[in-house]
């Protein structure tokens, strides 16, 4: 039995953004066809200054194929003390119809990639066709990766951008203009950047709100990335009232999602989530239905994102030949 | 960052049974003793004739040392759809300073060792010390894995053996006697067997009563290993009515271990059970008490007997310079 290795440089190589945006649609598509099985993760919290370690497991009947994502973060120390990054990642891939161990790949670069083109595929779904503007509350790795995504599948004319670290904002700024070359307004406040959205795209994990209702004007399609746990939050819940609300799972996101707070504060019930993003792919379910509605996307993530994903870098390398193989058991 | 890959044969020779009796016992000390994390393991069942797939994780706080545990089994078409076999296993070992990944090992075998070696932990702890007969109900690979751990804490003197497949039976009494040089008497009821029992080892994974209270005479100390999961049961569960009942970890055992049953019938109530035998091994509850008892130990199995055996084999193969490094990261 032959395992494929793969190290962070090779699984880089292997996948570009517009094929994470296939894989993503792929996963939702899946996982509302009933394709999906992802039992709850388990983690394990180690105590400061570590940081946590989680276990995500999906098996996708569409490919047959398991997944096992093991995604650790928040080690602060790491790089003074141990020489290695703050956050690190492992994948296995087991063939589903027997089990065997195919590959073990770093898995670094997947959460970010799928959770980018997360977005890029809500906007297909969701936004206005003559979007133009975005705007990123957030201007961290995320807020990147979704500008990376969504500009495989728009023209992106601006991005007004907001974050409280000005370093950070101007790097943002920096980078984004020379990698992609489209020009980003340093918005002096909150309210000035989310006035000017198309798209509005949240990836702050923060932790109260960060954009106000009255701000959001009509046909804005909003992308809410930043809240994956209890504790977060970055959208008013008011903004939930009147909106068509997107998620990726409806389990996941009233679980601790950005949904669980209108839910919550009795804003919205269960009945006033529109529906999955998969049921939308599939059409199952109507996307946009005119100009003027505003559509909320939370997206918490999901291990069949990790699981179509890896399976295609995994098949993308037997293809090219690419990694190296060792035999656990002969 | 270097990761070290251990296939199955350099996991077989980098440890052996007395070792792994010692790392059981360090395992269970640790778990009554706080120094253990054990998340709910999660896991895939596979439509027939595919089997399932579980993931046990692992924190010691002793070693420091994060361990997950796929392992597969009841793949019955693998040996002749696939080329491997029915079951198999991977480890992975994260240093649970910095949660980088040192290790992938194949885990195909530590289920087994460390499953064999409980029984001899709890022979040392609750057997008479004047046992010698003992008593294999069951005799397939487990049942040989039991009189491996427990030959190097005792002498046997003879083994009375019954299984309901004849062939089975002769092959183990061939097996043990070649290998051990311990005679095997094939019994010709389960009742004989039982009945010549200083030590009575169930190793079915059978569904109903295989042993009857009657038979068990007075002084017997029983290894109840078989019964892991809800719907198997291997003993009477009269005969925990008086007997000294020893868990592993109580959560599992009363949920879906043998001592669920007299649990379930009303025989014995939650404060019947005597302790976890890392309390007795901790000195914080006694052991057996005189030469009288009937002890039973229900061992459904945990995930820190994984981690602290393979965190010896991993430090084994570090001495020894055994593996290969592989840099996922850089």
């Amino acid at each position: 039995m032959k395992t494929l290795l793969l190290n962070k440089e090779q699984v880089s190589s292997l996948i570009c953004m517009s094929e994470v945006i296939g894989t993503v649609e792929e996963a939702y598509r899946a996982f509302n066809s009933k394709q999906v099985v992802q039992p709850g993760y388990i983690g394990i919290h180690l105590p400061p200054p570590r940081g946590e370690i989680d276990f995500k497991l999906g098996y996708c009947k569409a490919n047959e194929m398991i997944s096992m994502k093991a995604s650790s973060g928040g080690f602060i120390d790491n790089p003074e003390s141990h020489g290695v990054p703050n956050g690190m990642g492992t994948i296995l891939l087991f063939d589903a119809q027997s089990c065997a161990l195919i590959c073990v790949m770093d898995g670094s670069l997947i959460t970010g990639l799928r959770t980018g083109a997360s977005g890029a595929v809500s906007v297909k779904a969701l936004a206005r066709k003559d979007a133009k503007k975005i705007t990123s509350i957030g201007t961290g790795n995320q807020a990147r990766m979704q500008i990376r995504a969504i500009k495989e599948i728009m023209k992106i004319e601006v991005i007004h951008a907001w974050d409280n670290n000005a370093d950070t904002l101007a790097r943002y700024k920096a980078d984004i203009e020379s990698e992609f070359g489209i020009p980003v307004v340093m918005a002096a406040s909150k309210k000035e950047a989310v006035e000017q959205a198309d798209i509005l795209i949240t990836t702050t994990r923060g932790k109260g709100t960060l954009v106000e209702a009255e701000w959001v004007k009509p046909g804005t399609h909003i992308v809410a990335i930043g809240t994956d746990q209890q504790g977060k939050q970055e959208l008013d819940p008011e903004i939930f009232r009147n909106a068509k609300i997107v998620n990726d799972s409806i389990g996941q996101c009233t679980e601790k999602g950005e949904t669980w707070h209108p839910l919550n504060r009795n804003i919205i019930s269960q009945e006033d989530i529109h529906g999955e993003i998969g049921e939308i792919l599939l059409g199952i379910k109507p996307g946009r239905e005119n100009e003027d509605e505003i559509t909320i996307f939370d997206s918490t993530g999901m291990a069949i994102q990790d699981n179509t994903t890896a399976t295609r870098i995994y098949r993308n390398a037997v293809e090219g030949k690419v990694g190296t193989f060792f035999e656990f058991i002969e």
